[in-house]
């Protein structure tokens, strides 16, 4: 059975990986969050990058025979330097979110929302551009959804929810966008309160895509179990009190590592 | 006229070095921005330590002769380390904000809010205790404050911002404190919203109280024209789009470094 590496900035890139085992249960992974320097969506694509190298760097070494960047600034500013350093097929979240996107609108105006770093860099614009050419994409950086998601503060009928989203996503309803990239691990955890403020839009989330275009590159999986290795360049507490609920399922055991 | 290093996880720092110019105008400094890796308020203790201790060794073979750490965080879990550590002395900024607060408070209950990095490590609430055994100390982390005010969400009549501090400091008030240390650098930013919720409360600025200490321990000022340099772990152009407005006055050069 392949092994796949995924590594994300913290513990978001453990959804994208829910939905390609959700995908192909018998797939082995190895899971790296670089706890330590999260996030990676304020910071410069350079450090981004750099950090990037090393995390695929140790994936690598463990034997995988495809990296999933999970993350969506890292898929944003370091997939043309990982996939010229490395051996292995490289994926990130941003073209299968746009495609998913491209595909979806009707009205040819997409959304797309994630940190700093994956807005500023063009990306997802381009990608979209690329998928479907003449298609409007308004797109909008979202620094306090993270911090909102991290503190469970999701709840739509939430006033401090309600009000950041409105103040966030108003302006993308008032250009007239009809489905929205969610380009930021963070952010499903906040659809109910997206949808509520967007009634009618179509939501895309990165990781449901990126786990179809994983299973159509890898053989389909057989029913022996699976293994599933957790890393962490901080110490694994924090990491190990959260994972369970982004996986979806028990996370056993983290290890620390320096990479 | 001495030198002195001042290291932080970011940006904020400069809040610190700006209050100790005003007490020192006369005085060179080596400023150290963390700003690959921050935040520190959400690592663990061993984690900070560790980039603590690289930011200190790096910034002694400047040739400063006081070390000031203006992050809370890496002050309330780094500093034994450092001073054991480190030939220079060491001045955090847990200490004297303490020391303030317990001096400031008449009925003997004092708030702190920090991150949870800084909360978690009791380091206020011991510091406060040694200073006035027997005071009461409420303690809360507010992780929502650093994204709001780095977003420039900090006026008090914003229904985001006043819903927020109300949430976090509503138990603060109900508790009966009379004091409020405000153990984050970002903090003093959103102080005109702290003081509309909790009206009469002392709020105590750790960069005030630190800057006085740091007087007490130098040679006053000769009015030479002093030196300032600043280094930063990521590219220097987000934090000199910000830092001027956190030091008070024109930021010309930052430089990149790897530590």
């Amino acid at each position: 059975m392949p092994r796949i590496g995924i590594f994300d900035s913290g513990v978001g890139g453990l959804t994208v990986q829910r939905a390609i085992l959700e995908a192909l249960p018998g797939l082995d992974t190895v899971y790296l969050g670089d706890t330590a320097r999260v996030p990676y969506g304020t910071k410069s694509p350079e450090t981004v990058t750099e950090y990037s190298r090393r995390n695929a760097r140790f994936l690598v070494a463990q034997g995988i025979e495809m990296l999933v960047v999970a993350c969506n600034t890292a898929s944003a500013v370091a997939l043309p330097a990982l996939r010229r350093e490395l051996a292995v097929p490289v994926l990130g979240v941003v073209e299968p979110g746009a495609r998913a996107a491209a595909r979806a609108s009707r009205t040819g105006h997409i959304g797309v929302i994630g940190t700093q770093g994956t807005v500023a860099s063009g990306a997802y614009q381009r990608a979209i551009e690329a998928e479907r050419p003449g298609v409007a994409v308004t797109a909008r950086a979202c620094p306090l959804f993270v911090p909102l998601a991290e503190e469970g503060w999701t709840d739509p009928g939430d006033e401090v929810v309600r009000l950041v989203v409105h103040r966030y996503l108003a302006p993308l309803r008032q250009a007239g966008i009809d489905t929205l990239v969610l380009g930021c691990t963070h952010y499903p955890l906040l659809a109910p309160a997206i949808a509520a403020e967007l009634p009618g839009v179509v939501l895309v989330d990165s990781a449901t895509a990126i786990a179809a275009e994983v299973r159509r590159a890898l053989a389909p999986p057989d029913d022996r179990a699976a293994e599933h290795r957790f890393y962490v360049t901080d110490t694994p507490e924090r990491f190990l009190a959260v994972a369970g609920r982004f996986l979806g399922r028990p996370v056993g055991a983290a290890t620390h590592v320096d990479v």
